[in-house]
């Protein structure tokens, strides 16, 4: 929802309670099971408050009691946790190459991560064919955290490219597709009125993952697997623009018109083309075996694997120092692919990154690598619905 | 202040009056003198709500009644209206050749505007001096306030360059400055212990004027006054980063390593060199004349001015466009120089972004003119302070 300046809305009683709901859940969800009179403690709310909050959370099935509390405030053996028996919520991710799909309860335990190869790029069978395989899949692990007895919470679908927040996808180069209502055809496909179902692009979703997970409120997250797109956490949320359209740094040029852009030159795809020129371009329906093999012959010290990790590096670091100077980021994550190759990207990236970024030592940006593995935008479509509920959005009964 | 993720605020009964304050005096700046009634339908307050909230806001002399209600509900005659008899705010415009200062009452009404010549570029009289007459400027501009009876609610200097939150001025290159505490240096020479003193990026400064007065909630600002900076507003709020280093798009190079930046290319007074070459570069200590003269030129159809403001345009546009496919703005505003030139910038640099957008339609980002002159940052560090009374910070008591 957007605010307008001219358009505040009232704060009511309903308010403060959701409020309250959210900073006991955040609370326990950042700490782990604590004691009422240590929530009390640390969040300053009254006990009676604190009582009456997660009264309510124990009825919804989102905290339980359990015996492991930590601490010595309160009676001992009864702290809360977060209840991840009664609700899960799922990710699914579309990449040329592969489709994803993870679960996690609400305790943010996964309960499963699924991968299928998939035909999905512009030579393939087009989004209509995708879209079912797509929708299959949503069905298949929507049924299965089903009959583990848990209501699904929401479903959100990761896609390189421009995403609407209608869940359109306006342009995925990745994928060749043009306005496809991916959220409207996976509504209707699965049928289940009210489930919560959206579409977003999926450096974006990644970079709320990174959030969750320790993230710096500062980040922005970084995929070379299709295209060169960046997710932008700023001041704790995600940068949205007007239309959701945002991040899209590999379409840089770094040279004059025609010039390669900055995908040309520092995405994975035309890394594993350069280094491994015996690769049959036709058999990349899958990067993760040549990215491997890539980082085999780096291990061996081949000369040119090495010089053309060094290229990726210098043009990535140069694309950074446009997030840089724009959005003075305190973290910058290399995500997925980049992960794998950070041992020889990264230096030169670094140095790259502080010698085009006008602040000294790069506005204090610090480079990573992302621990998240390659399923971080699933992980993050799920994750975004345990956020709407931490931020006092109580789950509607089923 | 900063929320980070795991350390969530509980709300009590006092946020919720500051909540509804602001919604009250939020309401009355965007639809003017209203009565109790018609505050209580528009906001969804009650009015018993409404009559205790408003009578704070007289007793603290932010709201006054009128006579001149413009609608029917409630008893005739009684309408509230911002009073902007009691408080003003302060900004303060530091560029390489001259200051401004500019106050505004509570209601937002200008108090005054002053402009001084200044040598304040890296060949000028240095930092030391340039602080002294800044300080100077501003003790004038408080002590005239007060003479008028009000209260200053704060003072904010704009300068281009990279500002950190604290007010030190970490890089200015138009200015030559490098680490310049000038709020601690302010706030030393003006001797107001209670005095809300800040610094901050003239661009940032100038988006803020621009979202007050009507701007889209996603709106990016482009000054070409100091370097080539933008000011990036999204969802409501002045994009800050991790450090405040945002918007330096000045600093972006459009070729390899050694090439002309963006600001070389596009900034306005590279363009007054090329347009105007017989012109004494050392008299260049004010850019108005000049770019005054650019322009008479252009309407007289001179083709080598015509060919200047073109290449000026097109070279903006690709910036333009590394905002657009970053951030996604619904608006870009063209601000004080290039406002003056855009009737033959404007064209080309449109055309630019949307070739380089790799959203349709440049994402939906229309391109417009500021309509706020030159001292749009100045007005942007007064009116600041009235946003931190409109969010429901009520001023302290002098």
């Amino acid at each position: 929802m957007r605010t307008t300046r001219a358009d505040p809305q009232p704060a009511d009683f309903t308010d403060v309670r959701a409020t309250n709901l959210a900073v006991v859940l955040r609370h326990l969800r950042a700490n782990g099971p604590s004691s009422r009179a240590s929530i009390a403690a640390s969040t300053g709310l009254n006990k009676a408050t604190v009582s009456s909050l997660t009264g309510s959370l124990i009825e919804q099935r989102l905290l339980r009691e359990t015996g492991l509390s930590g601490n010595r405030i309160g009676r001992p053996g009864t702290a809360l946790a977060l209840d991840g028996s009664a609700y899960a919520a799922i990710g699914l991710q579309v990449a040329a190459d592969r489709l994803t799909a993870l679960a996690v309860d609400f305790a943010g335990d996964q309960l499963l991560l699924w991968h299928r190869q998939f035909d999905g790029g512009p030579a393939g069978t087009g989004p209509g064919r995708a879209v079912s395989e797509v929708a299959a899949l949503a069905q298949r692990a929507a049924s299965r955290v089903r009959q583990q007895g848990r209501q699904v919470l929401g479903l959100t679908v990761a896609v390189p490219g421009l995403v609407e927040e209608s869940g359109t996808v306006r342009l995925s180069p990745p994928l060749g597709w043009s306005d496809v209502d991916l959220r409207g055809l996976l509504a209707g496909s699965l049928r289940q009125p009210g489930l919560d179902v959206a579409v977003a692009n999926h450096a974006g979703l990644a970079a709320v993952a990174e959030l969750r997970h320790g993230g710096h409120p500062d980040l922005t997250y970084v995929t070379g697997a299709a295209g060169v797109e960046a997710g932008i956490v700023t001041d704790g949320r995600l940068l949205q623009g007007s239309r959701g359209f945002t991040g899209q740094i590999g379409r840089f040029s770094l040279g004059p018109a025609g010039s390669p852009t900055l995908a040309d030159l520092a995405g994975v795809e035309p890394l594993v083309r350069r280094a491994l020129p015996g690769f049959d371009p036709e058999s990349l329906t899958d990067l993760t075996p040549a990215v491997e093999q890539v980082a085999t012959l780096a291990r061996s010290g081949d000369p040119d694997v090495l010089a053309a990790l060094r290229d990726t590096g210098c043009h990535l670091g140069q694309g950074l120092a446009l997030l840089a100077n724009l959005v003075n980021p305190e973290v910058i994550v290399l995500g997925d692919h980049y992960a794998a190759l950070a041992e020889w990207i990264l230096p030169a990236a670094a140095s790259e990154l502080a010698r085009n970024t006008l602040a000294p030592d790069a506005g204090g940006a610090r480079l990573t690598v992302s621990t998240l593995g390659l399923h971080a935008a699933a992980l993050g479509g799920a994750v975004s619905h345990l956020d709407r509920v931490d931020t006092g959005t109580l789950p509607a009964s089923p």
